[in-house]
This record gives C-alpha cells, sequence and structure tokens, in this order.
C-alpha cells in the first residue's frame, strides 16, 4: 500500500564478510553496540527508532565512497546521518543496513571572502562556519535550528528563519560533491556563480535526503554582515490580524529578514521555557538587515502596517543582546513545547501555501486546534507561508498518534488544495510518503525513474521520500 | 567520437502514417515546406541550419501531448521551438524528426500581484508579459535580450544582464507544466515559495534544452517596479580597471541590478549601429533599483570605487527615456557586432568564472583577441563573472571557423582551469557538447543515466546537451 511500510524486509545483521571488510577499512570507527545504533536510528521527533545493524563514522569523501562500494557489493542499505535534527524519519533503517555518520566530516575546505563562498565538509554545522568567519564580516544565513549540519541541511532542503530574505538550501548551495550508490564520486558544478551546462545535478541532490547520493561537501554561499541589524516583536488582538501584517509586508516587497508567527500557546511556552516575559498575545518576532537607514525604513513601513491592523504593542530590539536572547528563544520552540507536558514527543507538522492562501489556511485550521485532546503550538516562517503545528503527543498513545495523524492528513489536504505542498522544509522522510502521489501526481513517477536510474538496486536510505518499493525498470511500470 | 555528430542517421522523410496523424491533428498547423522547416532548422549563431522533417504549431498543452506520443509511436524526434535565438544549435533537427513551435502558445494563464507571480504558456516572451504587468507595478527580470520566449529561456536556464541582482531562469521559475517523454504530462510543483516534498523537479527541467520534456507551461516570480531607477555610463582607461571595480562591486555587497562591460571595439560597433555617441573606451553599463535614497547610496558607493580605479568619465543617466536608450543599444550588440561585416555571424563564446577569477581570465584572453583574423567584441554580464566574445566569422569560410573553435577551446579551457563553466547562460545545444566531460568528468554518467531514465528512445531533441549517443541502459555503460 502506498506509504505504507509493509513488505519491508525484517532487519537482518551484517553479512561478516561486509562487517570485515568495513571493520579493516573503519576499526574503531565501526560501531556495533546497540544503543549507539539506536541513537543513529531516530531523529528529534515522534517516529519511533529503528536502528541500523551498524554505524560507520567517515572522515572523507573517500572513506563514504568505499564504505558505499562494500555496502553495494553486499546489497546493503546505506544510510546518512549528520546531526540527528531529523523530523521525519529520515535516518530510520527501515531495511537495517549501514548509517554512516558524517558528523566527524568538519573540516572547513576554504573559505573564499572575494566570491562570497565557502567549501565545507558535509559534517560542519551552521553555527561551526558562522564561528570560522567572525573576522572576515561574512556569515551563511540558512538557519533552521538546533545543531543541524550543512549536509544534512543540504540533504533535506532546508530553510527556517531567514529564509523569506536569503532563500533556502536551494538558493544556498552553489556545489557539490556527493558518493552515488555505485561508490563513484562525483562535483556537480563548478564554483562559477551561474552555468547553463547540463543538468542541475546540485538542486537535484538538494532535497534528495541520502536517496540519490550521498552529500560530502558542499560550497556555500556567503553574504556580508549587514551594517546595521534591527528586530522588533509585535503583539496583535488575533493570529489573523498577524498574518494580514505579513501578507502585506510581504505583497509591498519590504525585504524583511525574518518574521516569524508565535500564537499565545507558543509564547506562554516559551515563557516558561525560556524566562522571557512576553505578552501572551498572537506575536510576530521580526528582523530587518541593511544600511541603518534602511533598516529604520523599514521598520517604520512595518510598523504603518501593524498599526493599521490593530497591534497591541510594538517592542523593538535593536541591541544585539536582546536580540539574541529573542531568537535563542525561538530557536528554543520546539524544546519548549516538548517540555510543556513530561515524555512528550513534538509531531511537528510543516505545510506551506502561497502567501495569499495563507490566512486561509490558517484560519481554517483553527477548529481541529480547538478541538484537539493534546497541547498544540503554532509557529510559522509566515513571510514565505510555511507554518508548523507543534502537536505535542504521547508517542507510546495509539489514540493520541492517531488523532495527529488524521489531524495532520486534514492540514495537508487543506494545503495541497490551496496550491501548497505537504513540507516546506522539514522533508519527506518516511512521515510524509503518503502525500507524495496526492501533491504530485504523474511527476511521481519521473520522480521514481530518476531514482532507479541512480540508485538501481535501491540501496540508498531505502523507504524515503518515495511511494512504493522502487525496484529496477523492468518490474515495476514507469 | 565524443561531442562528434557522426555517426547520426541521414534524415529521413516523415512517414506517411505519422504525417496523416499529425495532420489531422493540427489541420493547416502542420507545415512542411522547405522555407519554414529551414527557419526552425537554425538560430542566430554561426551553426549551420539543419532543417526537422515538419514544423507543428502547437496551441497547449494537450496538443503538444498528442504530438509527442504519435512522435513516440514512430520513434520521431522532437524538437522544440521558442523565438528561434538559439545561439548553440538548440535547435537543429539533427536526427530529422518534427519541431514543436509554441511560439503560439502566448496565453498568460494568470497574475496574481498577491503572490508575486504568473502562469503562462511557453510562448509568452518577456516583452509581452512585462507589457501584459504595466499597471500592476510589477515586472519579471530575467532578460537576456532578443525575443525570446519564457519556455525557451526556462529550457536553456537563460540570464542575462539581471542576473547579478534577481538571479537567473533557475532563481525565478516557481513550478512548470511539462510533456514528457511518452507523452504524459507533469506538473512540477505547487506555487508555494519553498518546498522539500521530493526531487526538484523545476530545477531538473530548467536547462535541460528540450532533452528530458518540453516544457509548456510556467510559473514565475515577480518583483516589485523599484520606486527609483538610476543608470550610469563609466569610461575606464583600461578593461582591467572596469573588471577590477565589478569585482569590489561584487565584493561590497552593493545591489547592483545591472553591470555590463562593453570593449572599446563593442563600443565603437553600437555607436555605429544605434547612433550613440559613447566614448571609444573600456565601458560599463550600469543600473541601480530601490528607493531614491537607496540608489543614490548605491551610485556613490560605485562612483568611490571607480574613482580609485582611475575612472575617466562617469554620466548618469537618470530619465527614463536615456536610460531605455542606452539599454537598447546594449540589447542591440548582436546585431551591432555582426553588422560591422557584410553577411557574417556571431560566434558567441560564454564561459563563467567565480569573480575573483575574472580579472586573470579575461586578461589572458587578450592575447588571442588581439592575434585574431576577425573582429572580435567583448561585452559582459562580469557581475556574474560571465563575459562573452562575439567573434565575427564568415560562416562560409572553413578557416575562419576553424580559427574561432580553435579560440573558443582555449578560452574554455582556461575558464574551466578557474573552476568555470563553458557556458553562463547560453547552453549547451550541439555546439558546447565537446566540452562536457572536461567540464563534468564523472557527474556526466549521471546525467546520461537520468536521460536514459526519462527518454529511453532518445526521442527528445537528440544530439543535445549530452556527449556521445544516448541509449538504453543495457547498450551502454552507466
Amino acid at each position: 500500500m502506498e506509504g505504507s511500510l509493509a513488505g519491508r524486509g525484517a532487519r537482518s545483521a551484517l553479512p561478516r564478510a561486509a562487517l570485515e571488510e568495513l571493520s579493516t577499512l573503519l576499526g574503531d570507527r565501526l560501531a556495533l553496540g546497540l544503543a549507539e545504533r539506536e541513537h543513529h536510528g531516530r531523529g528529534e521527533s515522534y517516529h519511533p527508532t529503528v536502528p541500523p545493524d551498524a554505524v560507520c563514522y567517515a572522515l572523507g569523501t573517500e572513506e563514504v565512497s568505499r564504505i558505499v562500494r562494500i555496502c553495494a557489493a553486499h546489497r546493503l542499505a546505506v544510510i546518512p546521518f549528520g546531526g540527528g535534527t531529523s523530523l521525519e524519519g529520515h535516518v530510520s533503517a527501515l531495511d537495517g543496513g549501514v548509517c554512516i555518520d558524517l558528523s566527524r566530516m568538519t573540516g572547513i575546505v576554504a573559505v573564499r571572502p572575494q566570491d562570497l563562498d565557502a567549501t565545507v565538509q558535509a559534517g560542519v554545522t551552521r553555527h561551526q562556519l558562522n564561528d570560522h568567519l567572525r573576522d572576515t564580516g561574512l556569515f551563511f544565513p540558512v538557519d533552521p535550528g538546533g545543531e543541524s549540519t550543512l549536509g544534512g541541511m543540504a540533504a533535506t532542503r532546508a530553510s527556517g528563519t531567514n529564509a523569506v530574505r536569503y532563500g533556502t538550501m536551494k538558493d544556498n548551495v552553489v556545489s557539490l560533491t556527493a558518493v552515488m550508490a555505485d561508490g563513484s564520486v562525483i562535483r556537480t558544478s563548478s564554483r562559477a556563480r551561474k552555468s547553463s551546462a547540463g543538468y542541475d545535478l546540485t538542486r537535484l541532490l538538494v532535497g534528495s535526503e541520502g536517496t540519490l547520493g550521498i552529500i560530502t561537501e558542499l560550497t556555500v554561499r556567503l553574504y556580508g554582515i549587514p551594517e546595521s541589524v534591527t528586530a522588533s516583536v509585535c503583539a496583535f488582538p488575533s493570529v489573523e490580524a498577524a498574518v494580514a501584517t505579513v501578507v502585506e509586508i510581504v505583497q509591498c516587497g519590504i525585504p524583511i529578514a525574518r518574521v516569524e508567527l508565535l500564537d499565545p500557546r507558543t509564547v506562554r511556552a516559551v515563557n516558561r521555557y525560556s524566562g522571557t516575559t512576553l505578552a501572551e498575545q498572537p506575536t510576530l518576532f521580526m528582523e530587518f538587515h541593511g544600511s541603518p537607514a534602511a533598516t529604520a525604513e523599514q521598520m517604520r513601513l512595518v510598523q504603518d502596517l501593524a498599526e493599521a491592523n490593530g497591534v497591541l504593542a510594538v517592542e523593538s530590539a535593536a541591541d544585539a543582546d536582546r536580540r539574541n536572547r529573542l531568537w535563542r528563544a525561538r530557536h528554543d520552540v520546539h524544546y519548549a513545547i516538548q517540555a510543556m507536558r513530561p515524555n512528550a514527543k513534538v509531531w511537528s507538522t510543516d505545510v506551506c501555501v502561497p502567501i495569499s492562501n495563507l490566512p486561509r489556511c490558517i484560519a481554517e485550521t483553527q477548529a481541529d486546534i480547538e478541538a484537539a485532546s493534546f497541547f498544540i503550538s503554532t509557529v510559522g516562517h509566515v513571510g514565505d507561508g510555511n507554518f508548523h503545528l507543534g502537536l505535542i503527543v504521547d508517542p507510546t498513545s495509539a489514540a493520541e498518534l492517531a488523532e495527529a495523524e488524521a489531524l495532520n492528513d486534514r492540514l495537508v489536504r487543506r494545503a495541497l488544495a490551496l496550491d501548497g505542498t505537504c513540507t516546506g522544509e522539514h522533508g519527506v522522510g518516511s512521515g510524509k510518503i503518503k502525500f507524495m502521489t496526492l501533491e504530485h501526481g504523474p511527476a511521481i513517477g519521473v520522480m521514481q525513474a530518476i531514482k532507479r536510474a541512480l540508485d538501481p538496486e535501491g540501496i540508498l536510505n531505502p523507504g524515503k521520500v518515495l511511494p512504493g518499493k522502487v525496484l529496477p525498470a523492468l518490474e515495476v511500470d514507469p
């Protein structure tokens, strides 16, 4: 059945020959203990832990290539692992096999201020890169929160709070080095800022979640740290008023750098967790980047729009300390809402719709939120038309999981009917496969054909992204 | 041999059954006359005319699908045709077959000012779209010059003078409708501004030059017309000084909207053709978009940089008439340089390198320009690291074509050694296939596997983009 995991074989331990080859290659960087395997079989969401049969800590592209060659020879599944911050079951070892942990690949290969780019290994985190860049006056903007690695962010086409101004990983990866299913190593493009030389393999691998190749190195775009950064926090009488303000900001073309919605429940959770004292109202966190004159102008325009929508209070935060506390609190929302209930997990929804349809999508979701038997937080990268419900569920309760699934189902169908997507930034993993045919129609057949062509044995992160077991061409209709 | 056209079969007339099916479907929109076929077998460059066996004027996606189904059933090549402005032999019917002319598909399906996007049929030109948008305060920025269609621009990943600020077609196509090799119709994505739902088929088709699918409809991003647009023209003592200024503009992060280099020879050609009276010096045409304060600030910063590089004269053009004449002259460069020699054709090179390598790439090319036996113009979208030599050749002279080919060969190898690309925006067509393996290495095998998977019979624009005849999987090493 589409989206179902039924039919996947039971996990099998690794064959002795494969173990010996991996052990010879990696020594004590091959881990077989259950705790370590279980840690690599889960992300940060409600999905059950499904451990791989072995964990390989790779140090470089060539080593990843050798591991993949061994796995290909033994037809073992290969699952890449970065920061472990996945929300959609990307790292579950559904067919067992080998997890390649890239988090020790933390080399910063080159920073080229003159070209506004940097080349890093896949295990570098955005924090590490930005710390490294501190003295250059440059920064890397994509910011999904958490300790995610740049390789993982590229693999899931991540974005986050800055995307409304700086774009997503799709827009900020210049070139990739990747290991393909047969162990061959490719570089997807040169560092030229634009090229029309053939198929865009960079963008094909970005968002492919380890199912087409394993990203081992990437060149990303850098930006000058803005001369002036200012922030403001606006409390509104209703979610509708807050969202209406955002829609107008975007439609006016104001180049806002961040605009995040938090509903009153989320503000309450943040106050409890982070010790803030924000008014428990629908709230926008906003940030403006530019010259001092430009940020002042942007803030003035936004304040006019907010006032026309009945804003209750506007507080600006020009100093860096206060701003950092604010964004720290925003980034801790995941943990803040999880802390609202002991032993709970967050089931995070992730729809994204054209901005003009955002008010309707959020409004039509209110009844579901009111009726739920568990706490639900609403936060959103609303400038992109993307918002998350955080469903705080007991992962051991079948009833709650069923209720969450039904709610998410209705939400996704609502978003698709509004010309949106089931996932703005978290990716498909195994969690959203069941919506893929609904969202893409016949285009799914094209994706499956690409998967078959690039991974004919289906060893790369099986059971992720695409519905149905992807089999060699002769066994499946194209 | 790689890149060679040897081995392609002689063109064959269409089988009677195919002709009858096409004629029944299209009536007098099926054209078989030689003049019309020859018109569809050439672009605007030096490549010889290779006419298709028939031209089909399609009016919609469904009709394109039916034409492709007929061609697939008879294993006929299918070549899409838009504005006919190709520079790399994209429309040559190397295997004969059927040209699908999409230029009558000029429907503007929807303009959504609230979402800053528009959906159009593939035959809409950027001029038509911008004329249509006139009263909305919005515009579509990508601007390769010429009467190109948006479908053709997407298919070649076109860019042009505005790309330094607004990006290329890669960045400005939201979603595509395409007809695949079996005639099936797909839509590549929703209109959501971001999505992590599966493989990025939009970006895969953008730049695929009709070899993976035929783009029939596209949704593109729109932008607010800037409150203030100002331009300036700077004459420099040397090409080096002009390029150094551009490199500094980019490295300072000044959001310049356009920055175009013309060498003295090109300025002379422009003065002759367009009646301008520009000083025949290395010249930068620049444009600034933003609020009046922002454009004034940008111009001031740029003027400071230009002065530090010894600029000879700075002339600003704030009024729209003078600005439009200037950009009209820039866009007519192709025709201006062609007019320098009767019966000549332009062989336009198209390398693009990381901006820090641009001065070296241009400097090392000077000796070749000086030594050439024909007129060579240098123009560049230098803010992107992209520049064109216009080699004004006699297309009937084997010696000149050989000289041009050798010069281009050296230029491309120079650019690749500087981590650049053989084509920044014109595409590969048949003209640059021979550089693809050199540029991409093993990644070419991945592109070929995708081509085989999506077009197993090889009917879509055969002989373009990829080296070697792409055959079904069993006959070729992956």
